[in-house]
C-alpha cells in the first residue's frame, strides 16, 4: 500500500517514523542523556545487541561529532545532528520491506526516486562493534545505515541484531525540497514557522568554536584517565556497577572525540586510545552477558510466551 | 469536549502528551543530552525565559536526582525520572484550561477525581530562577508542577513565562492503577509487554549504589572547580561561547548533586556551592540576554507577523 504523506516539518518526520514503528510492534524509549557520537552507543542497543535476548526498540538521539564542526559555515555538515535508530533482534527476514515502507510512509516514492544500497561494513571500534551492512542511498544522498550486528563489545551476536539508523537532517532536506539544513522548518503553527536556523544556528557556531580551539587539552586527558581507572574499578568490583560503567565509556568516547576535533592526538596514540576504549567496552560487555546468563536469560520468556 | 483515551501505556502518555500540545500549536523539541536534575534546566526553557521573544515547546526530558536513590527498593522514588515539560510565553490566558484539557485527553475525569491546586512557590536556586506556582494534585498525590517564572538566570522575566512539567511515572501509576514504577507498561505488542522494570530496575539498582557509595569525591571536586573557571572563561571571552558555557553549568550542577548525594557537603559549604553556580548562571543570562538585544531580539517577528 501506498501512503501520501505530507511530511514537511522536522517534528512530523520523527512523529511518522516513531508511529510507522510502533504499528509495527516497536518500542518507543527515549533518548540517552550523555554525549554520544551515534545512537548505536545507547545502552538500550549496546546491551541488548549481546546475548540471546530480543529486543525491538526504536529512538531518535542527538549525535555530537565535534570533528565535523564546521561554524555553522556548511549547509550539509554539523557537529549534532539527530538520528533516528531502530534495533530488531532477531533480525527480521523482512527488515528490508519494513524499512521501505517506512520511507513510503513518508511519502518517498520507490518508483520515483532512486535508491540504491551500497555495500558499505559498519564498524565501531570503540565499542567493539561491526556489522554487515548497506549505505541507503536517495537520488545519491545517504540517508540510512543498515547493518546486521557481528560483533558487540567484542562479542559475537547470536541471534544477529538488525540496526536501522536514518539520518533525519538529510531525510529532512529531501522532503521539504530544501538545500541548507538550517532553512529546515521544524515545526509550523499559526505563529508561523519554527527553523531548524532559530533552534540551532547559534549553537552550531559557538560549539565548533568550543571544540575546534578551545576545550583544555589538558584537563581532557586527565578525564580521559581518570574514567578508564573508574571504568576498570567499577566493573572489577566483586559486583559489577555495569551501567554506571558503561555510561563512562561513553564519557571516555567523547572526551576522545573531543581530543581528536583538537587535532592533538596522532595516528599511533589514535590507535592506542581505540584500543584503551576497546578493552573497557570488551570488559563490560562480557560481564553484563554471565549477569544475564545467571538470571536465566529472562527477556527470552517474552518471545517464548508470544 | 470529553475524550476518553486509554492511556495505558507509558509510551501512549508520552505520545498523547506530545499530539495534545502540538493540536495546540507547540512545537516539540528533544530532550538534552546532558545529565540535568529537572526539565527547566534544558536551554530551551533556560535561555527562552530570558528577554521578551516568544517560545511555545515541550519536550521529555530524564531528570536525574542522585539524592533520592533508592536502590530500587522503594516503588515510588527514583534517581532518574522523566519530565514532560511545556514552555509558554507569554503565558497565555487560558493556560490553566489547556493544561486541564491535557488530562481530559489522557481520560482523567476532572470530576470523578480529586484535582486539586496547591499554592506552591517554585525555586531553582542553582539557575537562579523562581516563580509563583501550584502543586496539581491528583487525588493527594503530586502530578504537575505549575509555575510563572519571575526570574531566570537572576533577570526579571517580562513577559512571565508559563512552565508545565508532568511527572510521567506518577501520572502513569494512575493511568494504569498500578502501584509500583517497576509494574508499569512501557509498551504493549505482540511480543507482550515491555515493563519500566525490563527497561531501568537494574539501572536503578547499580546507579544507586555508585551515586551514594562510588562515586570519587576528590576528583568530582576538581571537576567542579575546572568546570567553574572553564565557564567564566568562556563568558568573559571577547566574543562569549554562551550555549557550551551554560551546557557546562549544567555538568556543574549535576556534580554538584552527586556530592550532595556522597553526603560530604556541609549546610554551610551547600549554600556556597549554590552561590558560586547561581553567579555563573547570572553571568551567562546577562551575555544571553545583551546578544539578543543586539539582534534585535529575531523571534519577536514571529509574533508580529502572525
Amino acid at each position: 500500500m501506498y501512503i501520501k504523506n505530507n511530511v514537511n516539518t522536522f517534528q512530523k518526520l520523527i512523529k511518522v517514523l516513531k508511529n510507522y514503528w510502533e504499528d509495527c510492534g516497536c518500542s518507543i524509549v527515549q533518548p540517552l542523556d550523555i554525549e554520544v557520537g551515534a545512537a548505536t552507543s545507547h545502552p538500550v542497543t549496546f546491551f541488548n545487541a549481546i546475548g540471546p535476548e530480543p529486543v525491538f526498540v526504536s529512538y531518535v538521539q542527538l549525535s555530537r561529532r565535534p570533528m565535523d564542526s564546521r561554524y555553522g559555515k556548511n549547509p550539509y555538515r554539523l557537529q549534532q545532528y539527530y538520528q533516528f535508530q531502530v534495533v530488531i533482534k532477531p533480525s527480521p527476514k523482512n527488515m528490508l520491506s519494513l524499512y521501505l515502507d517506512s520511507l513510503k510512509m513518508l511519502g518517498l516514492s520507490c518508483e520515483k526516486n532512486d535508491i540504491s544500497f551500497v555495500e558499505d561494513n559498519w564498524e565501531n571500534p570503540t565499542l567493539g562493534a561491526w556489522g554487515s551492512g548497506w549505505e541507503v542511498r536517495l537520488n545519491g544522498i545517504e540517508i540510512t545505515q543498515f547493518t546486521y550486528f557481528q560483533q558487540m563489545g567484542g562479542l559475537e551476536c547470536n541471534p544477529v541484531t538488525g540496526e536501522i539508523t536514518y539520518g533525519l537532517e538529510r531525510l529532512a532536506l529531501f522532503l521539504q525540497n530544501v538545500h541548507n539544513v538550517y532553512d529546515l522548518i521544524w515545526n509550523n503553527s499559526k505563529r508561523g514557522p519554527l527553523l531548524y536556523r532559530d533552534l540551532f544556528f547559534f549553537n552550531e557556531v559557538e560549539q565548533s568554536i568550543y571544540n575546534c580551539e578551545y576545550t583544555n587539552v589538558e584537563f581532557l586527558l586527565t578525564l580521559f584517565s581518570h574514567y578508564e581507572k573508574e571504568i576498570k574499578y567499577l566493573i572489577n568490583m566483586e559486583k559489577s556497577l555495569i551501567r554506571p560503567a558503561y555510561e563512562r565509556v561513553l564519557k571516555a568516547i567523547h572526551i576522545f572525540n573531543l581530543l581528536d576535533a583538537r587535532k592533538v592526538i596522532s595516528t599511533t596514540e589514535r590507535q592506542n586510545y581505540i584500543l584503551r576504549i576497546r578493552k573497557l567496552s570488551h570488559m563490560i560487555a562480557k560481564v553484563y552477558y554471565l549477569s544475564r546468563k545467571k538470571l536465566g536469560f529472562p527477556m527470552l520468556k517474552t518471545i517464548i510466551n508470544s
